[in-house]
Order: structure tokens, then sequence, then C-alpha cells
């Protein structure tokens, strides 16, 4: 049992809900321009519940309803699944209310109302939880209807889908049972369907006449009885009561319970449940359903939106089985410039409608999407709730609206999520040429942005495809069941990883996200055969080598090739007039994570105003006859001082010009240099000719090489001999460093030219080691300036953050150091005793299983590395109140690190270039919301 | 500039020193009964000044002299090397009262007074600071010295000694001159000794005659003044003061610093100088020399216990040219039984000293040793201090001394320290054998206790042996110049290291201390010659094969084979005394790491009070057909949960009937029982057979068991898939364990015997780990109460705190948890980002380099891993004030680490049966000192 359910449980024991007391109010009526609740009451409502009553509250035409609160939902699990007792007449009461606004009665047979029983949480759970529709129809009731309506095809339609529905619901998955695959209930009953529509030789459902359908009800019936050993209830009431329960019951439902896990909803927020009189809009050629966005959601545009069908109920629209019509002639495209408007074929209630979307915007001050129905030329709205919208969307609304001084510019900020903003930031699949083609499968949108490719259908084959072609030919997709870390290496070769089976945290999920690789994962409806090289989606077959698009961030898959747009960020008005407000609003500066000059232009391109992270390693991780790793390998391989030395002199050449052309690009602005961090053995080869190769080089026998190489080799090399530790044990390589800085520095300085290097000293456990590094450094900073008669080259030396004892004793060691920079990717590995290489084995069960809240390598774990990085700050700043502080693991690029660092009090964040905007964006987030 | 030494230089600044105030009196003075220091003054005045003042003012016969404090050593480093300005008028006042008392003048040409010139620290440093003699000497003074003596070959023979002496500290040492190799003045002049006695036809000193002395004098004269280019100094002031600078001077000589560095004595102490007036034990028949010990310090019996040789100086009794003979009829051997002991030589300066002796031990209630020289009958205390003792020695002095009342219990407790213990527990050489034989050379003692063995002069050599043979045969020693990883499996199979090479941190001495070996090291009077295979001592050549024996308390290596004693405690009345006292003082309680029946017992028999640390792996280390191990691999090695519970079912036996023997030793002592704990692949055979043998057994192919294999490879193990995070992934593995615990203990029960085993998680970084572990311990301990019929099993569930985030989060964790252990191992591994295995590439340079103060795998890191120890029990007792907290890292045997978890507030330690004695010494020591 969670704590607050506890508390929330105990609550409810003490004081028993009593009618009287509007605190403990359990159900709240809407309808007839008047609602008991308001769009503020989310958390008791539910958000469905709540839109209702703020629409109905504001006079426009809802189907009246009632909404039981959230909190009998607690109430329900907490009681062992019952409900409390005072409901019942509650819901007479609300019922009652309902009869009176229509002048209909539920389970009347001449005039019987219908209601509607959904879900609605506190957040939108799309898909997740239980709806049924028609309670209220039986074989008495629906006479009563075909009299009133005149339309018998359509109430017994009705009744067969309430059937279909509640059998599935509620007698089925309420009631715990689990059937074969295939042998469900309502399968076996759209069996049944598909067997009339044979005998009768037609197609679609709407060619079966009425007398079918009520042969079909009979049909369902006798099934229902055969199949789940009860009857159907006839009884209005049982019918009413039984949906409530199962919408109680699907909280809880396997689907609900992953969702939330991945959308990180607590379990203890619980579903309200909505009834709701039923509308159709299916009831004649004057009825008709639709959607509306109250601006256009794929690009934002300030238009009124929206899709409609006559002669439909709103399922129909959603579910894709009859193409939807634009809903006015101002959405047209070219494919749909043909089709029959809304606002062509039903003025009137699309005036109607078109100004309740300006009334539902600007009393929200949000971009909305609703649901509404016309049944027989009368407007009714179905719900409404703030609108999904794509990033590129999100940025324009947001920077319009606070231009239309709709809003704030600090709401317009705080409207953009830093999530959203990496859509705009991605490559993506062309959003015409999207619109105009039909996705081939949907699974989950594992990793954001677009990517195309042919199809490989093993790891080895997309890395060999990837490897010896070039250009478009060398663009591959990985698809697999699943992928595991043998595949690694076709992964990362692919543009884009497609999955048939896991979840958000699958492998493949993790790995992409990781990597920023546009990601696909648990598309069930792929079939692959390795064998015949094969993938199959329906009816479509797929072959190795055949061209497919993904779009990554919603989770679609082409077929065929959709070329990819680069975000055009300079021409893109709105995307800079949202960062200038945010760059107003944050407190922390933003610097990027580059090591090489192409990093540091694309940094400063993305607004970073410094690089927090330049590590001198990078340069080494090229091959090459000449390449410095060549170099820095014979400097390794040195067993003695002058060696060693003697291997420097050459690096020392290269070392310089890089920082020298990095620290030219950021043209003053600081550079924050690490010194040589990793251990020594990552940089030796492992193959034999690689080491043969050096051994000539190097001019000894290849088994002395080996026997060097194998002195390196370390049990753990995450904590062995690596950062500082290389410093001490070879001083000369800290001063080779130290030098190149400077001497880098000191010549820009002479052309008259800005340089502000910052050296930073790696993996420091212990005050005295830097004690030792400054002693290095100041002598060579003195020799410089001798060497170059300058007066003083600016720059600060300082630390990182990243062993836990260090972050203990900052007091000290800001004796020495003039800035701190946590690495928060080895702070996180040594706090948890979690080696990142490893967690692999356990990690992905963990975040299953709940042990853990969330990836502490995505994002920074508060309660533990946080608090070692508050102490850290604390101290330093006690010792040296200047202290500069900032973070340089990969967690200054995610928003909620961000949000941590600005409440920490940081000076700055670093992260990847790319991921600059979205850290400031963050960052003015965190200004905005404390 | 160390910090205490800033405001040491501050307070000098602030205020220039003045005669008049007593508290910034430089020279202190001391002699005819009076003194103006006495023994609590050892901070200013040094060990020996404080203990020349100490007798002086106890009236005893201490030739009159004066200490220059510690100060002004301090003053000396802070003001570029130069001394006070007013030390020169303090030491010729002081120097004119010595002249007053003995009658005779400094520089006086007939009645000369000659005094020596001692370093003296606040803690005895022997050997490693300079002390000059026989400063005042001329060609003038000499004349005076033969006319007053009579004597002029002893007269001579001091001159030529005060030359060597003098020219090789002061003119070359202190003057920073570094001469090559055998090139140094000492050995220049040495060398013209032994020419002379060629000459001469003679092998003695002693047998030179005065003449030839007078002729070396000048010989020596113009030696100096070739080789140092400067004339050696007549002038007896000016000797006096190169001497007082070259003391000063060699306070930060290479050794000094070394030593001080092993002792860690704070290089800010300083030396004080004492200067006296000489008296000399080789001025005739009359004359003699001795050092006294008012008890055996190598017993501890109280009887006073000396050597002494006639017509000697101080320095031939310590340096072994000749042999000195036994001080009293009691002290005598088998071996000096022929001898004449001073009592009966010089009855009357033996009893007088003999009185001195009872006088001083009752005056400092303590062991005294003592130098004394009688100068033509007439006796002098030439200076005193506490007498150093072996462990036995110092166990029976305390107690003995508190059982005569000398001193209180407690202070009997304080006495001995946990380290001394430790030789009170090794096997070491039969003491009296030792006795018996002349040590051949002498090394550091790197690993105390006694060890024999025959010479191995290679790692594979001393394993080669140790394999193949058997019982006493297979017992070697390795000697080498140094040791490398390399040679660590020779140094497994050794009995004992011997290195010629290397200091106290050296490979060999870090390797043999972490495993509790015999060790010396440094040895440099060893000469290894591989290939002849052989090991040249001095004149002395042992060959590959030959017996040799150590003394690793004290550095000493002897030829043959020396018996070893086993310490036996159950007869060792004193220690029994002592550890009961100590057990009555203290407040920790102290358990026992034992994985054993066999180590269960002997914790027991060393007063352990409980098991805190039982590894249930430890069971699989051993191979055998049908051992453990074997089942444990199949276990590791199953894919599917079906497979990994037959193996476990197998395990299951072995488990329970190790804990059930092992609760049963203990008597319903609490039993800490670790659940699984390393990674999987450390039991996985990394051999080709040993892989094929299992692939058989398991039934599998040996690829497919590779296969297997690699999977759990892992890059840092360290911090990978191992602890509770293997209990997470393998559920049943933690079951299985906690039902063996169960059983065994309810096994117990029934047959009305106790029990009480605690159950101990590993690894935990979060909460939820906690939880998840909890269910299953829950639901199997009521498995097997139904099962047993038991009402209750007494029983603690609890965790480990080894990971930092388990020490933040300790008031979280305690909610669950009813006892913490600190893994002070991991938690040190985590803190500093240290891998222990891989330490040794840069650890024992910061420990040479003091970066850091010591090993703190040694000795628990206070400022980094204490505070999150102290962090973790002050949030684990807010959330449970009973919780049970203990450590079973290894520093639970580190008497300075016992002292820490006392003022911590620790329930108990937990260590190595071995240390048992030593943490309940350790724990009263540190509940007495508080």
């Amino acid at each position: 049992m969670t704590r607050s359910a506890v508390k929330h449980a105990a609550r409810a024991k003490a004081a028993p809900t009593r009618k009287a007391s509007p605190a403990r109010k359990i159900v709240y009526f809407f309808g007839g321009g008047k609602a008991d609740g308001t769009a503020k009451m989310k958390e008791l409502l539910g958000g469905k519940g709540a839109n209702l009553a703020e629409m109905a509250g504001l006079g426009l035409p809802v189907p009246p309803g009632f909404t039981i609160t959230t909190g009998v939902c607690t109430y329900y699990y907490e009681h062992g699944r019952k409900l409390p007792a005072t409901l019942s007449s509650d819901v007479e009461k609300n019922l009652r209310r309902i009869e009176t606004i229509l002048g209909a009665e539920f389970g009347d047979a001449q005039n019987p109302l219908l209601v509607s029983v959904r879900s609605g949480a506190r957040s939108s759970m799309p898909g997740m939880m239980e709806t049924i529709l028609n309670v209220g129809l039986n074989d008495v009731t629906r006479e009563g209807l075909v009299a009133k309506t005149g339309n018998a095809r359509f109430v017994y339609d009705a009744q067969r889908r309430l059937i279909q529905m509640y059998s599935d619901v509620v007698m089925e998955k309420a009631a715990g049972i689990e059937p074969a695959p295939g042998k469900g209930i309502r399968q076996q009953l759209e069996r049944e369907l598909e067997r009339l529509k044979e005998s009768r030789g037609v197609r679609q459902d709407t060619e079966l006449s009425a007398d079918d359908l009520r042969a079909l009800i009979d049909v369902y019936k006798s099934k229902v009885l055969e199949v789940l050993g009860r009857p159907f209830p006839e009884d209005p009431r049982e019918q009413l009561w039984g949906g409530i329960g199962a919408v109680f019951q699907s909280w809880n439902g396997r689907r609900a319970v992953e969702y939330r896990r991945i959308e990180k909803i607590p379990d203890e927020w619980g579903t309200a449940v909505s009834v709701q009189a039923m509308v159709f809009g299916n009831m004649g050629e004057t009825s008709a359903t639709g959607v509306g966005f109250t601006r256009n959601p794929a690009t934002g545009e300030n238009i009124f939106y929206g899709e409609w069908l006559p002669t439909a109920q709103g399922e129909d629209v959603v579910a894709g089985i009859r193409t939807p019509l634009p809903i006015n002639e101002a959405g047209k495209t070219e494919h749909t410039r043909h089709l029959p408007s809304l606002e062509t074929a039903m003025p009137d209630a699309y005036r109607r409608l078109a100004r309740i979307q300006r009334r539902l915007e600007r009393h929200s001050r949000d971009m909305l999407d609703s649901e509404f129905t016309s049944q027989e030329g009368r407007l009714w709205m179905l719900q409404c709730r703030v609108g999904k919208r794509n990033g590129v969307a999100a940025v324009k609304m947001a920077v319009d609206m606070a231009n239309e001084k709709l809003i704030a510019k600090r709401e317009a900020v705080l409207r953009v999520s830093p999530s959203a903003l990496v859509q705009v930031l991605l490559p993506m699949l062309d959003p015409k040429a999207e619109l105009e083609t039909v996705a081939i499968a949907k699974g989950l949108p594992a990793g954001p942005g677009g990517a195309y490719g042919r199809i490989a259908l093993t790891a080895d084959e997309a890395a060999a495809i990837a490897a010896q072609k070039s250009g478009e030919d060398a663009k591959v997709v990985l698809v697999r069941e699943e992928t595991s870390p043998e595949d690694i290496h076709g992964m990362h070769a692919a543009q884009a990883i497609l999955t048939a089976k896991g979840g958000m945290t699958s492998h493949a999920a993790l790995v992409a996200r990781g990597w920023g690789k546009c990601c696909i994962v648990g598309c069930d409806a792929l079939e692959i055969d390795l064998e015949a090289g094969t993938v199959q989606v329906g009816s479509r077959t797929l072959r190795r080598g055949d061209w497919i698009s993904l779009n990554g961030t919603e989770g679609k898959l082409y077929e065929g090739r959709i070329a990819l747009v680069a975000p055009n960020l300079e021409h893109n008005r709105e995307y800079r007039s949202l960062m200038r407000w945010a760059d107003r609003f944050r407190r922390l500066g933003i610097r990027a994570n580059a090591d090489t000059v192409e990093d540091a232009a694309r940094a400063r391109a993305f607004g970073a105003e410094g690089i927090g992270l330049f590590r001198t390693e990078h340069m080494f991780y090229g091959e090459g006859s000449d390449a410095p790793l060549g170099k820095l390998r014979r400097m390794i391989v040195a067993e003695s001082e002058s060696e060693r030395r003697a291997a420097l002199a050459e690096l020392f050449v290269d070392v310089k010009s890089d920082i020298l052309a990095t620290l030219e690009v950021m043209q003053g602005l600081p550079v924050t240099i690490r010194l040589l961090d990793p251990p020594l053995h990552e940089f030796v080869p492992k193959q034999r000719e690689k080491l043969e190769e050096l051994a000539a080089q190097v001019g000894i026998d290849i088994d002395e090489l080996e026997r060097r190489a194998a002195a390196l080799h370390e049990t753990n090399p995450m904590m062995g001999h690596r950062g500082v530790r290389l410093g001490i044990s070879y001083p000369e390589v800290t001063e080779m460093q130290v030098r190149a800085i400077f001497e880098a520095a000191a010549e820009l300085l002479r052309q008259g030219k800005k340089a502000e290097p910052e050296i930073m000293i790696p993996v420091v456990s212990a005050p005295a080691e830097l004690d030792h590094q400054y002693a290095i450094i100041e002598r060579v900073y003195g020799e410089v300036l001798r060497r170059t008669g300058l007066k003083r080259i600016p720059h600060l030396v300082g630390t990182m953050i990243e062993v836990p004892r260090a972050a203990l004793l900052a007091g000290k060691i800001a004796e020495r150091a003039r800035f701190f920079s946590f690495g928060t990717n080895d702070l996180t590995q040594l706090t948890f005793g979690f080696s990142r290489d490893d967690t692999g084995s356990f990690l992905p069960r963990y975040l299953a299983q709940k042990l853990l809240p969330e990836d502490p390598f995505a994002s920074l774990d508060e309660s533990g590395v946080g608090e070692l990085v508050k102490v850290a700050i604390e101290r330093g700043r006690r010792t040296r109140r200047d202290l500069k502080i900032g973070i340089c693991g990969e967690h200054g690029g995610d928003p909620r690190s961000v949000a941590f660092c600005h409440d920490a009090g940081l000076d700055y964040v670093s992260c990847s270039p790319f991921r600059v905007p979205i850290a400031r964006l963050a960052a003015a987030h965190a200004a905005l919301q404390r």
C-alpha cells in the first residue's frame, strides 16, 4: 500500500462519507447550463469529468450527466473492491436530474434514457481504461426507442454494440476471466457478426438490415450464456452498476498499470467515472459527429481544425474505419479538396461549433480539442481537453498566443515542455509528405525524430551494409523481434531501430534513447521471417532491402522513403522568440560538452555560453597512420620517463593545435579543458596485428609490448588508474597538457584574440591530489609567461566532483579549486555502486519492478547523488564564496536534472550541443516554477 | 608550510624571543642536582632533554648540560635556516653554568670541557638524526686533557672520532654535499684508518698506539681539506655551533623524513638539541659503560636487566663490535654464564646503579631503559627513557605492575598497545633459541611474527616447492630484490618474504601486511645472484634451498631453522588478566568474521561475542568432484528458472548443514549470515578443461556453456550484478538461502538448543530492494514455522551499508532493516573510487608522497568514509532507536578504526578471529581514552 493511499484510507475510515458535507461529496452533477464542478477539479473528477462540468457551467450544450469522484476509486481499492454504501442513492438522485432535464427515464419502456459510462483520470490515459456506451438498452426499452426515433436499424445496432462491449469489459475482463487467445467473448461475437455478413453476402456492417441485427442480438445473447455461463443482464440498473465497477476495475488493468509506469502517473490517483446521457450522431442524415481543434495541432496555425463524419458515432472518427472529412474549407489539403466539409454540409451546426471553439479557447487560454455530435441537427459537446500537439506546433502556439496577448510570455515559455522542444530540433519526416502517406503500422514511440533506410534483419547485416556502402545506400533500419546487447553494433550502424516486441524500457528503447536515435518498439503488427527475409505487416510483405520510414516521435511506420527535413532554426521565428524569452527568465548558465572545433561551433549556434567539458582524449579516438592515437600509444607503453617524454613532445603539437582551434572558435567564452581521464589501456590495441604494428613503431619486441600492455590490465577500470591518478603517476603528462593549453591561449592573446581556458582535474578524491597538480600547473604557467612575455593569461584551475569523497571533502578541495564541475555520470556510478557498462543485467528489472523510480543515469537521483551534490556546493561555497559550479555529466541535458541544478544553486549546466536549447528552456522553466 | 607551522611562525614573529619571559625560554639547563625542565616537557625539550632534566631534578648523577628547545627548530626552518639572535648569549650563559659545576672550561688549554651535541625529538627516532661527540677537542685542548688524564691514547682516539664524525655530519651532510657512492668523507677517513692498521699489521683499533693515532689525526685533517676544500675547524665554538646547526638540519634529512612518514610523526614537531658535558667510559680500567632496563624487555620479568662493557663508550655497546657482558648474575644465560658481570666486577657502581634503577621505575611507574657510564669509578646517568619491549613483555609488565599496585588496572590496559598484542598472538621464533643465535642481517620489520623455510629465489620456484612437497619440505621463504605483482603466487605460497630493497610501503610490505604474513624488506645486506642461486650476506654465502629464519616483528634474519612457538594463551596468565580487564572497560561488542565451523570455534576461543559476518559463498571456494561448487556452477549456468531451481535444491542441503553447524558452535550467540554476494562469474571456471567437465555435468554443449559464461562477463564486476541484485534477479536464490537458515535454526531449537541467526542483505543501494527481499524472507519464515510447528525462530533481518547511497538513505532503509553492518571495504572502494584490486598502480605512490595520510583499506578514512558512516548511524537511529549497528569490513580489526567505531557509537565491530583480542583491547583503549 502506498503512503498516500494509506493516509487516504485512514481518513476515509475516520470519517465515513456523509451526504451533507460538500467536502465529502462523491457525485457531481453537470448539465442544463449548470454544474457542481469546474475545470479546476481534475484531481477529484478526472480530466474528462472536470472539463464536462466546465463546459456545462459555461452554458454550452453538454448532454447532462454526473461524475463519481476519484476518491470513490481509492475507497474501492481500500475496501476489497467494494463501493461506498451511500453511492447508490447519490447515483439515483443524479440519474433523476438527468431524466428531468431530458424528459426521458432510465429503463422506461416508452421513453428510455440511455447513458454512457466512461473513465476519466486526472491526466489523460487514452485507450487504457474502459468505456461502455448505450447502457439502459434491453429488449423492452429498445422498442420504445424504435417507436420514438422511427429508426429500428440504429436502435438494434446500438443494442448489439452494448452487448459486445459489455460482455467483454464487464462480464469477462472485470470478472477476471482470462480466455485462451482468440477465445475472448469479443472475438467470438465478432465472428458471429462476420458469419452473418457472409451469409448475407455483404461487406459493411451498415449493409445489414434491422432484422438482421435483431436476429444477431439473440445470437449474441446465447453466445454470452454459452461462453461466460451467465445470461446478459437485461436490467438497466444492473448494466449501469456493472459498468461503474468495470471502470474502477480497469484502473488496475495490465495496460493501465504499464502506461502509468511509463508516463510516471502515480497509482494512487485513481480514476473518476462519468455517467452521461447518450446522444447519437448516427441517428440519420441530420446527425453527425466529429472532433475539433481550436488550432492546427500539427502546424500550430491559428485556424479551427477538425474532422467529421455524417451519420456516425465518435468512435468511427477515431477508429480509422471510415475516412473522416475536413471540417472546414480552410483545413482542406490536396487530398481532401474534393470532400464535403461540415462548413458547407451543415452550415448552421458549423457556425455554432466554430463559435463554441472560439469561446472555449478564449476561456481556457489554450488550444483545446473537443468531441461533438449533432443529433438530428442539435449540436452537443461531448468532451473537451487541452489538445495534444507536436513540438513544432507547441512552440508556434505558445509564441502566437503570447503575441496575441492571450497569455503572458512567461506562460508561453512554460507551455512548451523541453521534451516537446526536442521535436523542433530533430530531423523529421517531411510533415507534408507524411500527411499524404498512410502509416502501415504503429508502435511505441521509443526514440523521437524521423529516419528512413533499407530493412536489415540482423545486426551483422546492418553493420555490414553501413560499413560497405555509402551515401543513401548505406542507410539501413534494423528490424528485429527484440534487440539484445549482441546487436549493439548493428543498432549503432542503423539509422533507426524497429522492433516487434518490447516496451518503452526494452533494450532497444533504452539504447536508442541513450543515443538519441529514432526508434519504434512493440510494433506488434510486424511478423518477421528471418529465413524468408521478409517482414509481414498485415497483408503487405516487405523484404530485406526494402525502404521504410519511421516517425519515432509518434511511433508511425511507413513504406518507402519519406524525405527528412532538418529543422531550420534560423528561420523559425517562433522558436527564436521562445528561446529569447527563455534566456530572459533563466538564471542558470548553459554550456556545451564539445570535443572538437565542429562541436564547439555547433554549440555556439545552439546558444551555448561556453564549453563545460572539452575532453583532451577525444582526439585520440581516431585511428590512422599518423593520428595522435599512435603517438599516445607510444607514450603509454613507454617504460621510462625519457621514452615517455619523447612521445609526449610529439603529442604536444597535436594537443596544442586542437585546443587552440577550439579556444579560437569560442572567442573568449570559457572553455573547460579536462586533463586526460580514461585508463590508459583503453587506448592500447587489442588485436594482434595492431599490436605488432605498434611494437614495430616503438621498436620493441612484440612479447615485451604484450607484457607492457598486460600490465595495464585492471579488474575494475572505472575505479582504477585514471584521471588525476595518471597525472600523479606521470607528472610529465599533466605538464604536456597544461603547456599546450597555456601556449595555445598565449598564441591567441598575442594575436589580439581572446581566450579563457579553464583547466579541470578529473577523478579527484583527496585535496592533496590538487596540491600536487597545482604545483605543476603553476610552474608551467610561469614558464609560459616568461617565454611569451605575457603578464597574464586569463584562466581558472578547478576540479571535477565525481567521486563521493570529493563531494564530502569539498570544503577542503575548494581551498585550491576555483571551480567545481560535477561529473554526475561517475558520481552516480559510485554512489550507487552501479557500473554503467554492466547495469544491463539488472537495471531494466529494477525499473520494471519500480525498485528505482527511474534510470539514475538518465535523470539525476536527487535523494542520493543529489544530496552529495548539495553537500559539495554548500561546503565548497563556505570555503570560497565565488566558487564557480557547474555540471558536465549527461544529466546536464535532462530537464528534470536541470531543474535540480537550478534549485541547488549551480552556476551552469553543460550538455551535448544538441541539447543546449532544451537545457536553456528547462532552465527557464526551473526559474519560473520556483 | 603546514598549518601548525604557520601558526607557530606567526606567533614567533608577533612576539620576538625575550630572555625574561619563561614562556619563551629557548634554552633549558640541567645538572648539579637541579633542572629547568621536567619529564613532562617532551614537546619542548624532546624526549632525551626532558628525561635528562627529570633525572637531574631527582638529584641523580647526570653530566650537566642544556637543551635548546624544539621551538628553535621550527624557527630555524621558518627563517631560511637561521637561528634566533638571542640563542648565542643563552648558550654562552648555560655553557658557563656547566663550567662552574665541573670546574672545567670550554676551549681551555689546561682543563678543557668537552661536550656532546645530540638531537632529541618528542618521540624517539633512533639513529635517524645526528649526534656529535667530543666537541671542544683540538690540537691545543687535547694536550691539556692528556696532561689531566694521563691517557694520551684515549684523548687522540677521541679527537680522531670527532674529526671523522664532524666532517661527515656537519661539513658534508649538513652542507648539502652529495658525494659519489663510496666517496663520502666518512668512508675516505675510514679507509685511512684501515690503511694505518694494515701498515701497523693490527686488526683492532685498540691495538693502535697513541702516536699512531696522533699521526692519523694529521692525515685526517689534510684529507678533510683535500676532499671538502675547507680545513677542519679548530675553534671549539665553531665546532659547537656547527654541531647545533647540523642537528637541526638533520631533522629534514632523507632518513628522518622517511622514518617520520612510516611512524606517522608530524613534520612540524621539530627536534631539540641537547648539549651535555662528555663523560668517558673508556678512560681506563675503572671506567665502563652500559645500558640498563628496569625489567627484562624480552620477557617482562621484574628483574634489573642490562649489558655493559669495561673501558668503552656507549656506542660500543650498541654497535655490536664488542660482545657486551651481562650486567648481573640474574641476567646470565647459558651463553653468558662465563662472562664477568658488573655486579661482580664493580660491585659499588652496580649497587648504586641498581638503586637508581629502582628509584627511576618507582618514579616513572614504567619500565625504563637508561644509559650509564662509569668514568674512573664515578657513575653518570647519560639518558633514560621508557624502555621498548616486545608484546609479550609489555603484557606481563603491565599486569605485574598493576598487581604490584604500581599502576591502576585501567592504566595497565592502556600500557599495552593493540599492535603489541599482535606479538602475543603470532607464532614466533622460540625466544630462547633466538637469544642464543646471532642475527646475520637486519631489515625493516614489514610483517610481524616468525617463520622459517628454505630459500627460494623466484616466485615460480617458491610456488612449485610449496605445491610439490609437503610438511617441512614444503616450507620456503621467498627471497627477492623486490617483489612485483607477478610474484604474488610465490609470495602466497611462501612462509615468509624477504627482500633486499624496498621500504615499509613497498609491494612486498603491503602484500605481506594484508595477508598477515611474516616479512622483512629493505634488508640491504643481501646480495642476490639469481644465476648462481646464491644470497651473499656479508661474508656468508647462502644457497637456494638453505634454511633461514625470520623474526618479522624485529626485522632480524637468522641462518638455519629456529623453531616456532605458538602462543599458549590458555596458560598466559597475564594475557588473560589483561583481556579480562579490557573487557570490563570496553563498551563495544566484539564479533568475528567466520565462514566455517573451525573459524567459529576459533573466534569463540579468542573471545568473540558472536559472528558478524558469515559468508555463505565461502563454502563454494573449494573444488572437488561433489563439492558444493559444482552444484553452484550448475545453478549459475542454468538459463531457466526450473533448471536453476533443480540445482538450488541440491545446494540447499549443503548450505543448510553448513549454517546449522556454525549456529550450533555459537550456542545462541548471534550469527550474521550474509546472502550470496559475489558476481556469479567468479565461480565459473576459466580453464577449458574445467569448462568441458562442467558442460558434461550440466548436459549442454561446450559452445553453449561458453556463451552462457561469456554473458556473465562484466567490465567492472565490483559494481556489477552482485549482492542483492542477484537476489532480485533470481528470487529463488534468496529463497533457498533463507530457507536453509530458518530450517537450520528450527532444527536446533527443536533439539532444545539455541540459535540466533541474523540475515544480512548485501550491496543495498535503494530501500525498495529491501522490500523485495523482505517479502521473500517473510514468506519463507511463515512456511518454515508452519512446517516445523514452531511459534517463532529468533532472528533479525538487516542490511549491509557498503554503498554510499545506502549510507545517505539510511533513514529510509532503517524502516525495514533491524540492523546495519558497515561493509567498509566496499564503502571505501566506492567513496574513493578506488578498485582495491587495482590500487597497486597508484596507491603506493600516494602513500609515499603523502597524498593520503594512510592506506584507507588498512585504517578507516575518517574524513570521507567516516562521515558516511556517521551519517548512516545518525539517520538510521533517528528512524529506529534500537537499530543494531556493527562493522564487518576488515577495518574491524584495526585499532584506530575500532576507536573510530567506538566514538561513532557502533554496537559492535567484527573482525577476523585472530584479531578479536586486538579489537577487544582497542575497544577498551577507546573507552578509556575518551
